[in-house]
Parts: C-alpha cells; structure tokens; sequence
C-alpha cells in the first residue's frame, strides 16, 4: 500500500488550530475545509459548475448509496465519480458503514460484515470491510474510508465491543486496500467515554495511515461531549496528518472544530437546509418563507458575494419557495454551500495571520446557533 | 403611444421564410427565434446564468401566474421582471387571457373582461384589457401582449364573435398602454377558421403595431390545419414587423412555422419535456428513463454543445433520474432549451445563406415527431 500522491504540510498552528495543505490526485485541499456533499453523486440540487463557483473543492459521496445504486461497475466504467459526476477536484467517500446503521434495516452484525435491507427496495445486501474497499476503490474518490461500526454513543459495554471490531476491520481495510493512487482514512471510535476514545485514537494512530477521522460524533451527544473528545483525541492524532471530523457542518461546530485540531469537514447540512428554505447569515440562519421577506428587496446577506446573494432579492427567493419552483433550492443550496466555504477561508486565513482567537470569538458572539426555531 | 426604441430589420426573405432583428431596449433579437418560458419568473429548473448560456435571448413570463402571486407591485417594486428574476436580455409577457381561460374556473366573459376563480387559491378575480396593460406595465417586459380570448378552434359562431371582442380590446390596450419603452402586439385570431383569420389578420395589420401575433394555434388543430391559418395569415401581415406564434415550440412546429412566415416562438415544451425524463436529439425525442441508456457513455447527443452533452453520460442522466435528483432536470431542460436554440441559429443561417429549403427538409426528413410514444 503506497500513499505517495499524498502529503500533509501545515503551515500553521495556534494552539490546536491547524492551516496546512493537503496534496491529492486531483488537487490540493486546503483545511481547514468543508466537503459539500454528494451523496448520489451529485450534490443535490447544484450543477458542478455552480457548485465550482461556490469555491468548493472536497466534494463527498456516500458509498452506501451508490454501491445501492447505480453500483459501483456503472461509476467504474465511467472511469470513476470524477469522471461520472464531473467533478474535477479531489473526492472522498464514506465506507458505508455509517448508512448501513443509520438508513437501513440492519440484520445482523458479526465480527465479519453487516448484513442489512437496502432503504430502497428491500433488497438484502453484505457489506464487510474488503468489499467496502473493494467499492470504494470502483468509485475512485481521492480518499477512501474505512469500514466502521457507528455505535450508539452511550452505551459503554457495546461500545468497547464495537471499537475492538472497528480497530480489526480497519486492519483488514489495509490489508485489501490495492490502488496508490487512494489515500485510507482510518477512523476512531469509542462513542462518548474519553477512555475509549483515548485508546482508539492511540490505535488509529498507530497505523501510519495518510489521514486520521473521528467518527460517531453529532449523532446525538451533546455539544459539550462533542467539544470533550475532540480535546480528547487532538493530542493523539498525529499532527502531520489531517484529520477528518465525519458529518459535521453547522457554522459552529466548524469553528469549535476547527480550535479543537480539526482540519476536515463534511455534512448534509448546508443543502439540506436550503431544501427547507432555511439559509445560513453572520447572525444565524434566516426562514425565507418568513412573511418578514416577502417585501425585502436585499439578499441573503449584505456582504455575501455568492450568486445568489449577487442576483436575488429575499423577496424573490420567498416568491420562488411559494410558487414551488425548483430554482429556490438551487439558490439557497449555492448560498449556503458557500457561506460555509467562505467562513473555512476566512478561518484558515486567520489562523495563517495568527488571529484565529480573535476571530472564532467574534464570530461565534455574532452566530447565533437556532435548534428549530427560525428567526427571519 | 410611442415605440421608438423598437424596430424590425428583415435581413433576408426565402419563400416566406424570413431572418430579421427585432431591437428593444433590452437588445436586439435575432429571428427566427424560440423563446424559453419562465411562467412565474423563473424558467422551470434553470437558473438565468445556466439560461444565458444556453444561448437564450428572448423569454417569456406569464402575466396570470404573476398576477396572482407574487402580484404585479412587488415586481415593480424591483424595477420590473428583468430585475426580479435577473434576466438582462429582451422580455416578453403574455395578456393573461390564455391562461384565465385555460388554467382557471372561468365563471364569466363578456365584453368588458373576464371574471375568473384563482387556480391557487379559489378566489374571484376580474381581468379586463385594461388591467391587463396594466399590469404588464409593471411587470415591464419589452414586449407585451394585447388582451384577446382564446376561443375553442372549430364553434364557427363562436369564434365570430369572440374575434370581434378579441379585436375590440385590443383598441382598449392601444388606448391605455401609457409607457413607450413596450411595445404591444396584437393577435390575431379566428379559430380554424380561414375566412375568420383573413378578416382578423386585416384588422390587426390595421393598427401598425410594433408586431402581431397568431393566437389560438396549438390548442386542440391538427398539424394541417394549423399550416393552412399560417399560410393564409403570412401574406396579409406587414413584412415590416416581426410575427409571433404563441405557444408552440416542438422542433417541426418551429421549422414549418418559419417555412411560412413565422419569426418568433414560445413554449413550455422543453422544460416540461425535461421534467418528465425526454429529451430532443436531431432523430427526434429520446426518453432517457429507458432502460435502454442505463449503460450508454454518450451525451443525450454526440455533436451537441450545451453543458448537459459537454459533460454528462445517458448513463449519468438516467441515475439522476432513477435517484429523484433535482439535477436531472436542470441538465435535460439545459439541453432541451439549447437544442431549440440552436435549431433557431442554424435555420437563421441557412436562410441568410440561402440554403433554408434544405436545411428545412433535411431537418424534417431526420426529425421523428412523437406524440406520446418515445424511442430511446
């Protein structure tokens, strides 16, 4: 197993907030940064073109899906998801692992594999880690994940079992995994007990492996206990490699994240937002059905410089959520992917003139998080 | 009532087939020309971006659907439709009238309007020639249409006297239309009807209008019938002004519709193809749901220059389908709408070049038409 198309160079770190520069296949993913995601090869509602615009760079695609469908021989033909989806900068995907436990009716689960029912039609299907790789591999994605077990996350017995098998499955990963030009993440576990945590990140670690993630995390701790193992686990992960915070993408768990020693994000959030009408501001997020837009000749956000904000008023993107018309997703999807980017650039710039401190406490004073409620 | 900012250059004449420019004060329209339909200020799944470069240069907007939502104040508000929906090329709005007697619950006309229930919502509405010129006013469009009824084609006793309040509203628009950057045309109409079309045509040709209108095609004729209106209607309109087929858009329709004297089209045709999976080739459609392209690496059409065949397999297209992503029909209305487009130029050229005969019988020798079933 050779890495060599890939290598890590931090240029800057303050306290645990780390610049640095990822080199891929297909580019150089500058972090800290957030993935938009992809999950059936496309990011939903956005062209490649659009979403090149947005100054997106690491895109996602989740191998549980597309192993589902179109599987992976139809995206291997295609020479791969650069080629399929035409997204021309570097990729990742999932193991599927996550999915076959959050999506899918699980049958069973053993030291081998999982046997679960696909969300789709029923069907039932055998995911282990060698056919995870095996996928992930047909897909082609500049970094590829190892097959985890996602576990409850408060439950202590489960999961020292689970960790144990993920460790073991993370080795099998390596051992199958064939193509160079294919960097493996592997991921630690260990729900939310620091000591587990302690120890798989001692593990995962120990692997020598291109890049590190940190996985189980916003599936229901608190954010406190998210914020814990972070300052748990930064300290293991080796700091010459990135590491990857798996399915987190609110404006605020990226820079607490990010002061926390992570330097990799990716999350649903942004589009599936916007397919609420919901889009992201300096304040907060913002309902654009809230009748207090119907007459607001200003965009999203003043400052914003993404297509949206350049072309469309609240008041017509409100017109467009009524009328039910297709574009309104689209342009709050633009939005809100880049509002995100855009915070990680302004982050990582900070970081590089050493006033990260400055910044994320004058950003997360300004941020207000909302749960379920929406202020206009 | 002034039109200054408007006038009709006919470049080159072939039989009846004409290539001009029409300048407005959004730019000059070459014709033959189709234009995309953006019912309620957006073209259905397209953003203007995506639009513009699909070659698309005059597009249309619904004066009923903006009627009804978002009203036509909160368009004004914004400067009118250009600025509303950021389209920056020439705009087009129809009266209103087709779609009140298409689209609602019409509970009354007579000669001073109509009344009419609200497709959205039930409620009771009165549009009269006046209020339509009205709201077209603020709506803003370069060209706007006069208000005229859509009779059924063949009552003969009916379209008599419908072509007569049709003509005698229109001297209502010309009456109240106060704003000189709009220009209106007229329509004519008449049903199936010869003797009623020649009696219409004359009249409309009467009023010097910036340009005319046929009305009352493509709704229920056969193909035959609506060629025989066209030919009849071709001599007795001014050379001098553009002439516009409302509602039709299918490949044949516009090559024949230009073969008799035709220069500008609308439909919804393909963007509402594209919603429902068919796609224009130079063969005739293509249904890109069938099985048949589950594996093909071709664009939707090898020689075609949109986005969507620049960049994307049947393949691709058919999983986006199958997976109920938004992206699919972003990219096959992209397509569809450029494959008409460049129809448009190609024809324009080859009357320029004195070549449209066979252009034309080439085209219509190649071109399958489909009414309901398609081919893969």
């Amino acid at each position: 197993m050779e890495d060599q198309p890939f290598s890590f160079r931090l240029e800057k770190q303050l306290g645990s907030a780390r610049a640095g520069v990822f080199t891929t296949p297909h580019g150089d993913i500058l972090t800290p940064v957030f993935a938009p995601v992809g999950t059936q090869a496309t990011v939903k509602a956005v062209s490649p073109a659009q979403l090149a615009e947005t100054g997106a760079n690491l895109v996602l695609a989740n191998t549980y899906h597309l192993y589902l469908r179109p599987g992976p021989d139809l995206v291997a033909e295609h020479g791969g998801l650069h080629t399929f989806m035409q997204w021309p900068g570097p990729m990742l995907t999932d193991s599927g692992g996550f999915q076959v436990f959050s999506l899918s009716d699980t049958r069973k689960v053993d030291d081998e594999g999982v046997t679960f029912k696909s969300h789709i039609d029923g069907s039932m299907h055998r995911l282990t880690p060698e056919l995870s790789i095996t996928v992930q591999e047909k897909l082609g994605a500049d970094i590829i994940m190892a097959f985890d077990e996602c576990a409850v996350p408060d439950d202590l017995t489960y999961n020292r079992k689970s960790m144990a098998r993920t460790h073991a499955w993370i080795e099998r990963c390596m051992h199958v995994k064939q193509r160079p030009d294919q960097a493996l993440f592997g991921i630690v576990q260990g729900g939310v007990f620091p000591e587990l945590r302690r120890e798989s990140a001692s593990f995962i670690a120990s692997l020598g492996l291109p890049g590190n993630a940190i996985g189980g995390l916003s599936v229901g701790e608190t954010k406190a206990q998210m914020h814990a193992i972070l300052e748990v686990v930064d300290p293991i992960l080796p700091a010459d490699k990135p590491r990857y915070l798996m399915g987190v993408g609110s404006p605020e768990d990226l820079i607490n994240g990010i002061l926390r020693g992570v330097d990799i994000f990716d999350c649903v959030l942004p589009t599936r937002l916007a397919r609420h009408q919901a889009a992201f501001t300096s304040g907060g997020r913002v309902n654009l059905m809230n009748s207090a837009n119907a007459r607001l000749l200003q965009p999203i956000q003043e400052d914003c410089q993404c297509y949206t904000c350049r072309n469309f008023t609240r008041a017509y993107l409100r017109h467009l959520i009524i009328a039910r018309e297709m574009l309104a997703s689209t342009l709050i999807s633009i939005h809100n992917i880049q509002f995100l980017i855009t915070l990680m650039n302004n982050a990582r710039q900070a970081i590089l003139n050493g006033r990260f401190s400055d910044f994320s406490a004058a950003f997360l004073a300004e941020y207000k998080p909302s749960s379920r409620k929406e202020q206009a």
